[in-house]
């Protein structure tokens, strides 16, 4: 089968074995993946890695149990044991034994083949166009939010950058009812945000000080943790989206003083997402900027790291 | 009237105007004061302060209002407005609008004479002696935590730092119900938190990975939340309890791959703080290292600068 391949730096198409059968699992055939800022990371070699990437998929069942034979899925990826106590308190995302799709000792879905358990695979709900279900997992990643930390609907929420991550961040709050204020440089992203409902703000350099009871950072740049503190009100939250590689510098005396909670937050729960999607709450059809085949992954990662790109698809159909 | 006062990095003691009267102040007789870490910080160049330093006190109230009059009392450092929507919440400690005794607009209590709104006084309760007493701040401080963050009894908690606010929360949290592990690198001190029940662990270089779901970094040290961060179980929480100047590195990664949540944590009421000295739960005079009369504030301050000094008091009578 044909696999995407990054190795030092460098992004390849090559044959690879096709996986082989393993208790539990499915194979799967990738229709949509979707390139996302880790798989970037990746490239540039977060976690040292070298293989195939991918975690973000929407893909066809060829081989696995009755319920799942032939159907459209996407699945989660975090590959836990399903025994330790953080299985069995419903939180295999934090697993010490697990594997992640695509990121830590599991081949990723940017293959034309896959494989995945079961118990991580979710049916596409009618209605959802594939192409959007890609969105699943960075969508249950904003939804993790809400799995952490209780925002009460009406609440105004400031939301730090119009990236991917931003824009699904401040869709899935404004859906929850909250009142989001999206910050960012780009009127053409804000915009998706604001048919969601939310309120986009062009910034500058300067942000509104202790405004917000609850913050998220999704800036992805090392100033985005310092810029959210600023903004919360004392004793507020602000959630840590975006993960920043190395050291970020942070004054903890403003954390203290004002009482302020960070909440580090990471995957999420596929339900939320999916109900979401299929209600149309969240637009993710403006953020597809591009779509390539398989075969030409080097020029998909490429596009995906031009500036003021958002979403960039591969596809196998 | 004597005070003590902090200028450029010197401490002296020089004769100042006595307080005049203020609606709803009560002037008070200093009779200990507590030398704390942030005086020391005050001292050197902290909110670039200078003046008459003090918010850890024992008094007898010279005048005020009746139910005052003549009696031992202790006080709650954030004059706030009282108007403002975080008074009405219960919170003046977040006024924007407060001073802060002996640091920030109204002058301290290492003089003989201060005052202090009558709102903020707590009358010393019977059979906690006065020497005690002048640890209410502090362990109120320590007592926050609770206020916080709902820490199950009987969970594990480690606390880092075996210096007096490490000293002061493995106590109060110990005596809410939870299990300490204090760390720290003095035998003696950890002996301290040992008689209230805590465990002291001599730490090396190396501490426990992975292993609470409740950590509290009081080492003052800019390791400090690093290492509490290491400590904490995914999904767990570490609390920020000791102010280090300037940026402190951090790398978020692990904050949010295990879903850390980090909490500031700075003052906190008197009443659960007195009620634990008035139980006795809390081993402070172990702590009281030395004493001083105010006129010999510089070699006071001397004192408390030594290395494993732990609480050094000023005493005016």
């Amino acid at each position: 089968m044909l696999a995407v391949y990054l190795d030092r730096k460098k992004v390849s198409v090559r044959s690879a074995p096709k996986p082989g059968p393993r208790q539990g699992f499915a194979l799967i055939r990738m229709l949509y993946g979707g390139i996302c800022n880790t798989d970037l990371e990746l490239l540039h070699g977060y976690y040292g890695f070298r293989g195939i990437p991918g975690h973000e998929f929407v893909g066809e069942v060829l081989s696995g149990s009755k319920q799942f034979m032939g159907r459209k899925v996407v699945g989660e990826i975090n590959i836990n044991c399903s025994r330790c106590s953080w299985c069995r308190r419903g939180l295999g995302r934090h697993c010490p034994y697990r594997a992640v799709l695509g990121i830590v000792k599991h081949p990723g879905a940017f293959a034309e083949l896959l494989t995945l358990p079961e118990r991580n695979l979710h049916v596409v709900p009618e209605g959802i166009p594939l192409s959007h279900a890609v969105f699943a997992e960075p969508l249950a990643a904003a939804c993790e939010i809400l799995e952490q930390v209780a925002i009460p609907p009406a609440s105004q929420v400031g939301v730090l950058g119009d990236g991917k991550l931003g824009l699904l961040v401040a869709q899935a709050l404004q859906a929850h009812g909250a009142r989001v204020h999206l910050f960012g440089r780009h009127r053409a992203k804000l915009r998706i945000a604001e048919k969601a409902g939310a309120v986009g703000e062009l910034r500058g350099s300067k942000l509104p000080a202790a405004a917000y009871d609850y913050v998220v950072d999704a800036t992805g740049s090392p100033e985005g943790l310092a810029q959210g503190v600023a903004m919360a009100r004392p004793r507020g939250t602000v959630i840590l989206k975006s993960t920043v590689h190395g050291a970020v510098p942070i004054d903890t005396a403003p954390v203290i003083v004002n009482e302020i909670t960070l909440v580090g937050s990471r995957c999420g729960l596929f339900g939320p997402a999916l109900e979401l999607l299929a209600a149309g709450r969240v637009h993710v059809a403006d953020m597809i900027c591009d779509s390539f085949p398989l075969r030409e992954a080097p020029a998909a990662f490429r596009r995906a790291q031009e500036k003021g790109v958002l979403k960039v698809l591969l596809c196998n159909n």
